[in-house]
Formats: structure tokens, C-alpha cells, sequence
């Protein structure tokens, strides 16, 4: 089962590595998905163009491993959130939450009744996870909450005691545009906004996950600092820094 | 007019033979049109990964028939209802009406004013339905609830109220859900749930679908039963029970 | 910078020669790019199924020129409106705004903190406008709303008084259901409710838009009575009078 | 059956009234199959990337009506002439005939044995023309050549003799280049060679058509001299040279 | 490896259980990938519109599991059997192979130097088979000759002789054709030529396979002639099949 | 005009900077377009599934851009050389030349008459290269011989007389092939065959291009031998080994 071999990781105190995908062309995707990653997260939410039939396209490429499948969903829409679910993702980061009343409708959409109000029909679902999906769903498919306004960071307490959400995803350009910062620009303000998040997340024993893009040296130094789960490259980064090293290094000579 | 042909059958309590459609492939939906059928549903709640772009060419290949074509929508969502009615269907089954306010915002997607807040830009529904839509659209499409939960069916005397409704669709499995049943799992209450929309649904005049997999044998109980909607295929159930008895039957030799 | 060059024509006083499309076939966008206009404009609302995925591929498509790309998103919502800003769009023309709120949510969506709550993902926006994209885009990026209702007219005194806001663009067809006539069908009240939008948004200095696919003496006449945005052809309409046209013509032998 | 509309009108010297297309646009097509056309014609030798796939698209949308629907296939390739047929055509336009082996060729392409090789699997054609194709498709379908080529004119008295060739059809522009003129240049060498291929053909009983690109004007003057089958508009002409026109017009206040 | 498993139930004598598609959708690739067949078979030459970009979605909707996939290219062109087979393909069934030439091209398009021309760039293929596929690639990558015209029967003795060809698939309504009989009339002859067809590919080795889309069935009696790849289903024919059947019993109350 | 950049480059002796596209992601491939390369070449023979579509919609993405594009074009198939071309492409790198009437086939695709045999219609080539293209297009655009096997390399002398042939392009992989050797395998009679091909180019005044794959150093070595185009990356090498790379950095914590 592919999203428990995710979550043995976290609980084994594993460090994970992911792949961030901001298109969804499918060969790309069975490259990415036989490099050796532990998870892929597709990117819906500012991805290029991600529609809902993209997002079942990459899920039938990823589908040709184990690795877990995550997809960022570009709103707190339940609809958005079931259509991924039914086609067969590990899991759902979930934009906007800014309050309980958000993470609650975030996380009822993952859950069946009597938990959520998830609506029965896992079509792709059955295929990549089996006929006995609706004895486990509830309790293993993935709901993160993406945390990425500091008002939602002040009431980070009251939202990490929804039932059933399983952590927090930081987004730190959206979080410092909160506080009133460049996009890629952070200060202390902002490290103690991110360091609250993850604090209280790991307290209550949740995932807390950052991504800013920085490739494995910054992945690395978030596992540092507690993170368990920081995704180490992003499909459109390893293309413009590829391409842009390449043609320095060409000229180079 | 297509969608005039099964509103007659239903008149004349003739049985309506629907087909149930989770895929959009345009071939398949040909055949199907051209299988004898009144009535296609495109699943768009729980099809793969069926967009409004899909539904659109779902609809240019019901065109070539006579057949009605309904659409259940992912979401009681105006746009979504206003997307596939300008494309030309018949009319369109509403997921999550659980009160009398959802059924007024179902509807309301549905009408032009000043009955409801349709907007005006019929692009295909002009070619499929003539140039004198305006003057009968509101009047003919149809606009059926999704009766899902539970909840639904307490109020399910002040829903059926809604002017411009026509008529219910059961869920049986949400319904279940909601009920603390498991999928497939049915029990008395269930029965009881079905039987009261059923009831309050035909003593007011309205059309009341069911649907619930089990082909022409379960269709022709619920036609006994009092319903007057109970499609009796699904493609991709044609597919997968197909093929398993193919494999069984060849495996008999 | 596409943008600059369109608010620079409304600053001069210039008539604008805008092209609106309902398809988003690409090739038929590069011709009308082509073609000397100033403006497109891309109808998700009514357009031809025209999904996110087909806006982004129709960006592209504007973007071999420096044509300005507007987008009439299919409803007044942020990931809509997020996306296509994303993907490269000038600006966009917002459905429904019919108060006060509707419109700070409009243009909440089209701003970064702190004027809005626009989330950061410039994907292909970078590649269009530029890497300084975020020192101006909450300037420039226009932010249109469409006034398509006889209560929003009513309220226009206060609507166009939201920070941001760029201007009106009346649907009068919609305007007009909403006054109880028919489609296509204008009287005394219809016009003073258009006069009214114009007075108000023009002496707020802002701009104002009308598109009654009347081509272009309807335009040209628009621009006589002082609205400064008023696409002058319709693709589907180019194809639906030319050869209506052609064939008169071919019949006259 | 469609393509007998087509060929009664050639039998009594009816005009007929067709579109070109360049673009494979499901909607532009729908709208052109409603315009009043006897036949639409898809160019899949210089439209804008119509591949195989995009033509049984384009068959989907024109199969909602009764118009004609040929297509211009790239190349003299059996394959894509099978293919087209298959999804529903009723004839096609066969490029690069300049001898009799080029058009026993096309025309086996088109013609099941004993006549011609055309393999069996009429997929979408049994749904657009019935099961009993196979009873009349080796009469009906039509099968034009195109003579675009000096030397293809020179031996049109052996060509026309070929069994089962219906017609032929010009490409001025390819005509005029192979006789070393530049496109859009004719001379009086180029109106022999199209007298010669309209004499011979129109004396055998075959349908001569010519595609000009000149609107109805030029339409009706070949008409006048003879051709049977010269399309009035073509779909990219239509939005070029209507937006340029309205352009035009729009400044002209 | 999927092929090998193929391959081995042919040497144990093991009956082969087989889906045919004509359609490349791939939810329902994945429905009967899922389903207990031994090979799918991807129908190019006949299936409805399926270009070179279908079947690399159909082959990735198939890698999800170990079920071999075959496809029916279109014609015998070197580079539609390299696009599939470096997409993934585990073999190809090539049409009109009518002579030894034919077959060589045939073969040589599989193969590759020095024992045929398939240019190395196998992308899609390292992914499915593994970083060592061009260590047995030549040996294992299935090439069966589509037998459809009684002319190829006639030289049969020197087809089975190509070097590299794993055997032959008939093609029965076009061997029927070329006898002049029609669609799904068979004789004596068209018997004899097959049993012909069966015994020279037996008696050396090969495989021999046989689709005449009549279910389960008509595979078990192919089988007992001795027939080793005998589809049992084909996707359109379970809906159109199941439909009309489905129709059928629900009329029968 | 992007093509005599190119050429320009050429003549001046300066290093082309090259990208090599195997995906036809019309985001990534922008991406690549805004990085600085001087010319991009889409590979259709062993790219994943580059149908003619794609390749259409690489050409728009590529068109916002004045950077040269190439399309190594799956065949040399007249038609697929003038799809590419009509739709924009600055030239084709043709495989498979293997003898001088090999060159001349594929030249002649590229060049009108009276130097060769492309048909007219250069529908999107107008847009982007301008009205004026025919007076210029048979000697700007770019015919580039792919030359991968030994009896190419014997016959060279007589292949770069081919009027209008632009220069060569080696592949290495299917060269060594030829000459028994395992992809990626060279030896003395390999290095002795890319010389040769690259004497007799260079000699008569042609491009002559190299494409090992091997990134910015390989790219330098080859310039450094004098081949004069050489593409320094590869858009799926660079997701393949940046994904490789950042997950050793990764773990090297």
C-alpha cells in the first residue's frame, strides 16, 4: 500500500524524499516516479494548467509504482478534493486553512461518513488500491493542511485538534507575503511563525512539511530543524537551473 | 426535441431505458446512443476524471441522436450547471441537495430569469435545440436533486416545494453511508429512506430516479416499486462484468 | 508590457479594437492576434467549454504577440481568477459582481497581500511579463467586473468605490433578463441602466466596457456614448454571419 | 445518407454549397454542419495539425447532421484514407495523383475487394451510415484526386479512366508553382490546364471541383465555367478576413 | 518481465486469455488490465481514431500491472512499430504481410542491428522493462504477421521462414474478402486457408493466433483447432453487446 | 528572423547553444525557450509520443520567442517535413538518410518548385515568419541529413552534393549499431566514421551536428573537433539526472 509505506517512513522517523511537479506530462512523471523518490506531489494549486483529468493522468503514471501520490489541490474544495481521492491519490495538501472551520471541511472531504462527508465512489481508487479501500481509507488516506497565512498560524493550536488531519504543509511565500515580505524573502518574524507551526505539529504527533525550493541543501537543513517533509527537487526547478547550468558551463570553456 | 421525447414517456408511465456513463469516451457514447437507450447520464460526480471540456464532447456525440442526455454535475454548482446546459443537455441531476435553500440554488442555476439566475449564452445548446430555446428552455430542462443523505429526507416534504424542481434521484450508497451503513450494505431504514422520497416525490407529480448498479434486474424492481428513472446499464460495469464472464465462461471449456 | 500598452490607448482616450473569443482553438487565436487588435478577450463564461487548461493554451497562443489577453473567468471565484493570472493573463473581467463584497472579492483575487489574497505562483506570468512581474502586477493587472444585473447597477455608487477595482463591463443581455425583457431585446430602462454604470465609472476615472456583438457599428456607437472598451468582432460570430453572408451572396448568381 | 445528397445534387446540376476547414474546432464545425452547407471539407494536408484523431472529432461534429463530409487526407497513404472512412467520412480528397498508378492507388484505398484493398472494420461508419454499408460503400463513398501538378494534367486522359475515381479536384496554387508560377499568380498556360482537367473530367461524367480561396465571387464564375464542387468559404478566411474587415470598419467613423 | 510471461504460457501449452480494445481509453485499459487477461491488444489498424500519442497513454494505463501489451499498428511502417515498441509495447501484430518482403520490414522494424533496422531510443521502454532491455529486447519483443488476404496464404511456406518472426494472427474478414466472400461469411476455402495458416505456423513453432470477435465462445473452439491467441473479449462489442442485451431483459418483464 | 540568427551564428563560426526536447510539454518547453539557447530541436523519432499535433503546439511555445526551432521529424516522409514546416518549424533534421536519393526525397519535402516538391500552405509559417516567407523560405530553411549508419558514412561524398542539403546531423547510438557496437559503445572505426561525416561537411561548407547526449562537456569537446551544432541538454536528461543528483546530495547529510 503505498501511502502506508509513506507513512512507516514518518513513523520511523525516516527521512522522505519528494519530487514537487508543477506540470503533469506523464513521461515525465514515470521518470520522476522510478528516480528513487518516496513521494511525488503534484501541484495543482500553481501548478502550469493542472486540470482534474491532468491530475487522473499523472496519478495512472505514478500508478506504475509505489511511490505515494500526493496532490496539492488548488482550493479547499471538496469537490476538487474527492475527484483526486476517487482517482486514486495517497492524499490531499489542502490550500486556505485558515481557521477550524477550513481544516474541518478540508478533512470531511477525505473522510466517509460517519467521519466526513467523503461521497462513495473510489472508481480509480479500487484499481490502485484494492476492494478493501473503504476499510481503510479513513484512517490512512492523507489530509495536510497547507499553512501559508499568519493568521492562520495564530490559531494553529485550535486547528492541529481537528480530528482526523494528519498535519500541516507550510507555504513560506505566501506566509511572508502575510507579513508583509517579498516573495523569497524571510525574517526572524517569519522563522518564528514557521517554527510555531512545526512546534505544535510535532507535539500532537502530525507530519509537518515545508517546501521552499531550495533543492536537497535546504531540504536537508529543514530535516534539521524537525520538518519530515521537504520535498528535495521540483520538476520545472531541475529544467531552468539544468538548462541554465548547462549553458553556463558550456561557455565556460 | 429530445428532451421533450422522455418528459412524454415519463407522462405516459411508459419505462424509460437509461444508460449510466463514468467514461466520456465519445466512441463508447455513440454506441450507447445508438443502442436503443431514451436517456444517457455522464457521471460527472463520480466518472473518471470527466471535465466540462468532456462533457462538452459527451454532448456533441449524444448529438447525433435523438437520445436524452443528462448530466449529473460533480457539485451543486451554478457554473457547473450553466456550463453543460449552454452545451446542450437535456437537463441535469444535482449532487448534495439537503435542504430547501440547495434545491433553490439547483434550480435557480437552471432557470433563466426570473424564475432563477441563469445566465444568458446558450452557445450549443442553439444547435442542438433550435434558435426558439429561449422560449421553452425554462420550462422543459430538467432539474433533478440528488437525494444522498439522510438529512435530505427529513425535509424531503418542504424539497419537493421548490418550484421548477422536477423530480428526485436516490443515491443509495451516500444514502447508506449516512445511515451507518457500509457501501452496497442496505437495511430496513434504508428501504424506509427510499420508499418516503419515492412516496412524496410521485404524490406531487415529480419524476424519482434510483440508481444502484444492479442492471436490468434491479431496474425493473424499482420500475415496480413506483420509480420512473432507474438506468439498467453502466458502462463501465459492462466492461468489468464482461469481461469476467468472458474469462469464467472460456475458463469453463 | 501587453498591459501597459492597453491602459496607455484607455489614458490617450484611444478607441480600442478588441476581438472577443468563444473557442479557444489556438490557431484561431494566433490569426486574430495577428489581425491588428489591441485587446483579446477569452470567454470562459460562455466560451465553448473552454477549460483552464484550454485558457493556458490560449495564453500561449496570444503570447507570440503583444497583444493585451483578458480573460472573462466562467465566475466570481479566486482559483479561477488565480490561475489564468498565473498562466499570463492582462487582466480579467469577473462575472456576478452585484455588491460591495463581490467586488473586494473580485479584486482580492487579482492582488497580492497586502491589497488582496492572491497566492504567490507566477509560473508562467514570469515568463510573459518578466521577472519584475511583482513589483507591478498589482498595479497594472486589470480587474474588470462584469455588471450583468439590474440590483448591481443599483448598487454602483458603492461598487465603484472598492479599492483596486479597474472598471465596469456590462453584459446587457443578462442586464436585460434581469429587467424581465428578452434576450436581445433593450427599452428605455435598459438604456439608463447602461447610462448609469458608464456616468458612474467614468467619473471615477474608470474604465468601461460594453460587448453587445453588434461588431462594429454597434462599437463604433458604444464608443460614441463614452464606454472606452468594446470588442468589435466575435469568433464564433465570423463564422456563423460570414457564412450566412457567403452563401446569400453565393445564391445571388 | 448523406453522401447521396451530395451526389443527387451533382446529378442534376445543382450548385453545391460548401465549406473549406482548415481548424478541426468541434464547435466551428457544428456551427458551419448548421449554416446551410451541402458539404463541409477537412484539410488535413495544409490545415492547422490535423492529425487522424482530430478528424474522427470533426466527423463526430459534422455526424449531427446531414452534410456531406469529406476530407482532404495529407498524403496518398492507404492507411489514412482507411482511417477517415472508418470514422465516418463519406469521401475523400486524395493529394499527389499525377498518374494512373497514383490514382489506382487512392481509389483502392477507398474501395473494398474485389474492387480495391480497403480492410474490413467499419467502426464509426456503421454508426453513421447504418449496417448496411457494406451493401453500397464501394458505390457511394467518394473518391476525388487532386491534381496539383503540370504533369498530373498531362496524363488526365489516362487517369480519368481509372474505375471507381468519381472526380477530380484542383489546387490552383500547387498547379500554378509546378508551372513556375508564384503562389496566387495565375497566367494563361494555368487556365488551360484547368480548362483541360474540367473538359476531360466534366466529358467522363466525373465531378470536377477547384478551391480558389475567393469567396462566393469566385465560387460562382467557376461555377459559371463548369466546376461542380467549388467550396464558398473557409473557416480561417472567414475570421481573417472578417477581422480585418471590421477593423476596417470600426476605424472608418 | 510482462512479455516473458507471455511467452511462457505459450511454451507450457497454456490457453492465453486476451482482450482486444478499440478504444485506447484509459480507465477502461485499466478496468481490463485489472480484470485476469494474460495480454491486451491495443486495435490501431481498425480501433476507432487511436494515433501514436493514444497508444503511449494505453501503454502507460497498462504498465500499472504485468499484463502483456500487444498492439495492432496500422500498416507496415517501420516507424509506428518503433514509436510503440519504444513506448513499451511487449510486441506488435503487423497488418499486410503479403509476401517475405513484407514480412522482413516487418521483422526488421522489431529487431534490432544487425538483425533488423530499429533505431535505439527505447524512452518509454527502460521505464517498463528495465535498464537491461537491450540485452534481450531482440529475442524476446513479440512480431506476429497479420494473415488477411488469401495471397499471403499462398506463400506462407515462405513467410514462416523470415528469421525473427514469432508467428501470424488471422485476420479473418479479410481473408474472407479476398476469397469474395463478405463480412463474416466463411466457406470451406476461407477453413482451408486458415487450417493452412494454423499448420505451417505450428508445425514450426510459432504462434498462431486467430480474432474472430465472437467471445468465449469461438476462443475455446479456436483453441481446440489448435489456435494459441484467440482474444476472448472486445471492449466495444461488451458494450454493445451488454447493451443491447441489457435492453433486452429489462423489456422482458 | 529566427532561422538567419541561426544561420548567422553559423557563418560567424560562434558556439550554437542547443536544447534537445523529448517531451513536448509546451511549458517546458517556454521554459527552455526564455534560457538562452539559440535553437531548440524537437525529437519526434525517439521523443515520448510527439505526434504532428504536438509538434504544432512545441512550435507555438516555442514561437513567443525568437529562438530557432528544429524538428528532427520521425521519418523522412514528405508529408510530416511539410506538416512541421507549415506550421512554423525553421527546419527538420530528416533520419534515415542513408544514399544521395534519400537526401534528395527529403530536400525535396523542404524546398518548392522548381527546387523541390513541398506542396503550398504555409498556414502558421505565415504568422510566424511573415508574409513575405515564400521569397525567402527555400533558402533559409534548414534541411539537416540525420546520418546513423555506416552506408550513409560510405556514401557521403556523393550525399553533400545533394543541392540544397544544408549539412549533417550524426547519431551516434545507431551509427555504432552499424558497426556491431552496443548503444553507447565507440570505438576507433566509430570515431573514424563521425570524422569523416564531419571532413566532408565541413569541407563543403555545411553544418555538420553531433548529438552524443553527454551534456556541456561532451557539447565543448565536439565544437573543440569542429562540429559546428551540438545540443548541450536534454530536457528529460536533465529531469533524470538532476532527480539522481539531488537525491545523493540529499542523502550525503
Amino acid at each position: 500500500m503505498s501511502v502506508e509505506n509513506l507513512r512507516s517512513l514518518w513513523r520511523d522517523g525516516k527521512p522522505v524524499r519528494g519530487a514537487w511537479q508543477a506540470t503533469a506530462d506523464s513521461f515525465i512523471t514515470e521518470i520522476l516516479a522510478h528516480s528513487g523518490f518516496d513521494v511525488l506531489v503534484l501541484d495543482m494549486q500553481h501548478g502550469m494548467a493542472v486540470s482534474l483529468e491532468c491530475a487522473a493522468r499523472w496519478l495512472e503514471a505514478v500508478g506504475n509504482t509505489d511511490v505515494a501520490a500526493l496532490v496539492r489541490v488548488p482550493w479547499n474544495d471538496p469537490f476538487q478534493i474527492q475527484s483526486v481521492l476517487d482517482a486514486g491519490a495517497d492524499g490531499v495538501i489542502v490550500p486556505l486553512i485558515g481557521s477550524v472551520a477550513d481544516a474541518i471541511q478540508a478533512v470531511g472531504a477525505c473522510r466517509y461518513p460517519p467521519l466526513g462527508m467523503r461521497s462513495w465512489g473510489p472508481n480509480r481508487a479500487h484499481l490502485r488500491h484494492g476492494l478493501d479501500y473503504q476499510t481503510w481509507a479513513n484512517e490512512q488516506i492523507l489530509c495536510l493542511a497547507l499553512i501559508e497565512h499568519v493568521n492562520a498560524v495564530k490559531q494553529i493550536d485550535e486547528i492541529v485538534g481537528v480530528p482526523g488531519l494528519d498535519g500541516f504543509f507550510i507555504g513560506p511565500n505566501d506566509l511572508g507575503l502575510s507579513l508583509g515580505l517579498a516573495p523569497g524573502q524571510f525574517d526572524a518574524r517569519h522563522a518564528a511563525a514557521c517554527r510555531r507551526v512545526l512546534d505544535v505539529g510535532r507535539s500532537h504527533g502530525k507530519v509537518v512539511g515545508y517546501y521552499g525550493g531550495g533543492g536537497p541543501d535546504e531540504a536537508r537543513l529543514r530535516v534539521t530543524e524537525g520538518f519530515n517533509f521537504c520535498p528535495i527537487v521540483h520538476d520545472v526547478g531541475l529544467i531552468q537551473e539544468g538548462a541554465a547550468r548547462a549553458i553556463r558551463d558550456f561557455a565556460a570553456s
